[in-house]
């Protein structure tokens, strides 16, 4: 557990000025995507290049069919509990009172289960291997997305956010996504645009105080306009990420995505875990409020998972 | 033009009640799906026996380009015409004020391009097949889901509302969509549940006045209910209806359906005829309200495609 920052790049530096000017601007990627395409670890030479090329890699059934019975016998206790849904981690759905997220279920307090997930060195290693370095949890949470009446998440990249509202300074973190319920074409699967994560788009406008408040609830500020949406995903198209439970995708802090919403009666639910660099740890909020709460952005409560821990092994 | 509708079956029978009850309920249909395998048209048998079976029959790129380019300039047209956008017929988006749908453009005063297409024997002709009798535009409409921001439409039997709003005694018409834009797996295409058009799902609850002007920005009365829609989707599961422009769909009127909403940048846009019987002429709403108006619900002003003047060849 440390709690001074160490960075060895110029974290004060804003490489990624968003927000901050009145018309949308592509600036240009100014980090690498794949850190070391030498690193050792679980994935291969063709699926790291495939993830440097589309900022994504799907990995289909990845964990066994009894690992999610037992992650979703977890998310059943943590949906019914009352002491959950009333701690600051639980996010309800607009005009709703069910669960739509819940954050911080890396930590053992909240869920034992899942802090060994996010631990484990199959998903660990992999985001260790692409960024070349230790890391440590940014964000994790429990995604849940009902049946009937789901609510579609607008186009976003998690970095522009983390950099403009926590601080985190550069491009050199992972997020993974395990499917806990089949993922259909129709049930309001994550879209990815392939491409879109070697540029970034800034976005107009001013961040609010208290944004995190409204934005985990419906997108309003600080979002990618329509322009240059159309722009990246005529350039590289939509996919659909969809899957058996159990289905692994894991896509780089720029890559923008969102999902519809979902009126069938299947729901989806996932696991979320971002992995950060610890040579990326976070800084003040280049918006200059205050940061967002701990369980959003982790940035004292830093437990790194180290290459040497995560046992990586050299694909060669 | 007829303005006194004969009918051949008893139409002041009730078949099939809904909204009277206080909990919802699976009805057996009592109605053919194809009234005539012998019939004359454009359909082949194994085209007639999908459609049976499914409720639906989707041909992909049923209409030249050409056709499609001509009716997207009248979508253009249409569009961005003020006397338009100021007839009753035209539907806004909910908070925006994008055309959403606009109706009876079978009409040549509305549109003579889709005056013309509705009465195509191509399409009309496989309606009549289906149908083995001569038919009439119950209703028409063009939808525009635009991008970024197209509402989802939640899942309906339209039978149910044409029969409890508008007195269509019996399930004899046939729906015909005509995408004009790609629909992708992600752009809100139609959703169609197979096998769903051989019951009947009674929904609970009262038709209030006046419910047609909220119902068509948002459904909220009348709509199935999340037990039967599960069941429903789970024995036939569902499909997205996607293919390039020019392609067709033809659906039962008892076919449940719905489509989410649309956040990527691709618009998705359709014409749609209903084809009625013309034994199935409506008759007073069984919901004892006042009708809603003709160019939802066409009474008086049927002009008949028959059989003949279609030019139905036999496929034999």
């Amino acid at each position: 557990m440390e709690t001074t920052p160490p960075h060895s790049i110029d974290a004060r530096e804003d490489c990624y000025p968003s927000r901050v000017q009145p018309e949308p601007e592509f600036l240009k990627r100014c980090d690498p995507i794949v850190y070391n395409h030498e690193a050792p670890g679980p994935l291969s030479a063709a699926q790291l290049s495939q993830f440097e090329r589309d900022g994504f890699l799907i990995l289909p059934a990845f964990f066994p069919e009894a690992d999610i019975a037992t992650y979703k016998e977890e998310i059943q206790r943590l949906g019914a509990s009352d002491e959950i849904q009333q701690r600051p981690e639980s996010i309800l759905e607009p005009d709703h009172c069910e669960l739509r997220s819940l954050f911080s279920v890396h930590k053992p307090e909240i869920s034992p289960c899942f802090s060994e997930v996010a631990a484990d060195p199959r998903i660990a290693g992999m985001a260790a291997q692409i960024l070349d370095d230790d890391v440590y949890i940014h964000q994790s949470r429990v995604n849940l997305k009902p049946g009937f009446a789901g609510k579609e998440f607008y186009w976003h990249s998690d970095f522009e956010t983390w950099h403009v509202e926590d601080g985190m300074p550069r491009m050199r973190a992972v997020s993974c996504s395990l499917l806990l319920t089949e993922n259909y074409e129709f049930n309001g699967p994550l879209m990815l645009i392939p491409g879109s994560h070697c540029q970034f788009v800034a976005c107009v406008g001013e961040t609010p105080d208290d944004h995190y408040q409204k934005s985990l609830r419906r997108q309003e500020y600080g979002v990618p306009d329509q322009d240059s949406l159309a722009r990246l995903a005529e350039d590289g198209g939509i996919v659909n990420v969809v899957g058996p439970p159990g289905t692994i995708v894991l896509f780089d802090c720029n890559t923008m995505h969102g999902s519809n919403g979902n009126i069938t009666p299947f729901p989806r639910s996932n696991l979320f875990f971002v992995y950060n660099s610890l040579k990326n740890r976070l800084v003040e909020p280049f918006c200059s409020k205050k940061p967002r709460p701990e369980f959003i952005a982790n940035r004292t409560a830093v437990a790194p998972l180290t290459m040497r821990e995560l046992n990586v092994q050299s694909h060669a």
